[in-house]
């Protein structure tokens, strides 16, 4: 994966004092309280033009931006939209941002402003969200002993996405998980003022790899119980369907963490409130990294985070 | 050129209350005072790798979205970089880093964020840069009677850029205005508090595309003496050099305007200040568009914008 590159070979810069650079999902202006992050959307990387429609296309790129704010617990405000795409394409502009316009109200932000270019080459996005927190949530909470929860159900989206890569016929129902996908803007605003977690992050690079990363960002180990983890019909049964909640990616979900007996007194609030389940999967515990733990009980298995060929760098 | 396709199909959206959408060269936040621009510099769309070192690139990249911070005296908080790049070309990131901590160390802003992508095919960035302002200075509020004013010298860049889009040699110290270009931040700031201009912004598109956006959003004509056009050397004399000063772009100077007199009696301490010229080159009137006034007198001539080919949408 190409970040683990920019990890390794970013020069030491100077970061602003109590504000938050690179490592959360955006970056926290203190002073203001206004989040910012910025999400790269490429043809050929990230989306292929056959598994969406223009419009849906627009959305979905205006969506994992505000997916970022959603993983901060911050109220969104506006996105700036710099897209690039080839000159016979500029007929298509304006579905696209009809779609734009579709994540825009559902999420009650503004267009803000953006760049606008030719592309020798593919459709590119790189889609700015701007919201406003006073105290985001961080991944960087988890303690030992908290409990690790997650929203809705995983691996739909990459059932579809499998389905493509491997040239197999994928239903409607399973191309919509990924091409409509939404953020869980109203979901996290409710968990930070209903719930307080400890740590807050959305499920884009799947659970084992996000999961890595509040284990990363808090020194502590995530441990998942397998048979808790809530597949996505979608994603069908089995190894399959666990494989693909574990290390698909893309339903930008929420996970968070938060100390013993805090969230499981308001689940029925929330399935009732927001039509999604909230379910507890696991454990934060002494440690690094993250693990499985079968319904045998004792025996963990580390889990690597794993992802499609398409996501990976070829040849590094 | 595809900005004018965004205006035509851009659906109409809710834009935020006090704020500032798109139209400036930044996104304004009023509540807190917070100014956002996003610039896409494409290979093969705005350059070419062999006009510009790795480091360059990051350095310029980062300066092209500055120098937006400054077409609002916005002062540089931090950017957010967004990066795809071809696999092969993943042992270029770290020269590319230096130069964009060039950028950061020259203006005191600092690195906030971004995402990093393998591209399929050209280097695509794209450069949010965020600033402070509780007052920018926006693009609208040239009035009839007041005085144009440039910093700098204008059309050394566009020598390069024209040089080798022709074929012809380019000495060093063009391609260096070209590559090494600078943000004139500091400059901006100087300006709003030294003299209050009525209307600022930056020369990215070229002195008569610019001035243009300021006729435009100001409703009025800015008429310009052609003979005070402060030519850079670089550009060469006579026609070739006033029309590379008008139209080439990329010199990334300022124009304002001002009321009467107040800029004036302020030059010399510019110049001992910062090193370039401050420039009149000429007066806000009733009507629309940019005009030129040649040494006659009376005579005006429609500037329409003109720019490179490798700017220009082609067939469309």
């Amino acid at each position: 994966m190409i970040r683990r590159i920019l990890a390794a070979d970013l020069p030491a810069m100077a970061y602003a004092g109590r504000d938050h650079g690179p490592g959360d999902d955006a970056a926290f202006l203190a002073d203001p309280g206004i989040v910012i992050s910025t999400d790269l959307s490429i043809e050929g990387v990230h989306f292929q033009r056959e598994w969406l429609s223009m419009r849906e296309l627009g959305r979905r790129v205006s969506v994992v931006a505000l997916s970022d704010l959603a993983a901060m617990a911050a109220t969104p405000v506006g996105l700036l939209l710099s897209i690039a795409l080839p000159s016979k394409d500029t007929r298509h502009l304006t579905p696209f941002y009809d779609g734009v316009g579709d994540a825009l109200r559902e999420s009650g932000a503004v267009l803000l402003g953006g760049d606008l270019s030719r592309s020798p080459g593919p459709w590119f996005a790189d889609v700015v969200a701007v919201g406003r927190s006073l105290k985001p949530i961080r991944r960087d909470g988890a303690a030992i002993g908290h409990e690790i929860w997650v929203t809705g159900t995983l691996g739909g989206p990459a059932a579809a996405v499998r389905g493509w890569l491997d040239g197999e016929a994928v239903t409607d129902a399973a191309r919509r998980s990924w091409a409509q996908v939404a953020a869980r803007t109203d979901e996290a605003l409710w968990l930070a003022d209903a719930v307080s977690p400890s740590a807050l992050i959305d499920l884009s690079d799947g659970l084992s790899g996000d999961a890595a990363h509040v284990a990363a960002a808090s020194g502590v180990a995530l441990v998942i119980e397998l048979s808790e983890v809530p597949v996505a019909s979608l994603a069908g049964g089995g190894d399959v369907g666990i494989d693909l909640a574990l290390h698909g990616g893309e339903d930008y979900e929420l996970l968070l963490t938060a100390p013993p007996g805090r969230v499981g007194p308001r689940t029925v609030e929330f399935e009732a409130r927001f039509g999604a389940g909230l379910t507890r999967i696991g454990i934060v515990e002494e440690g690094e990294g993250v693990w499985g733990r079968s319904a045998r009980g004792a025996d963990r298995e580390r889990l690597l985070r794993r992802g499609f060929s398409h996501w990976e760098e070829e040849g590094t």
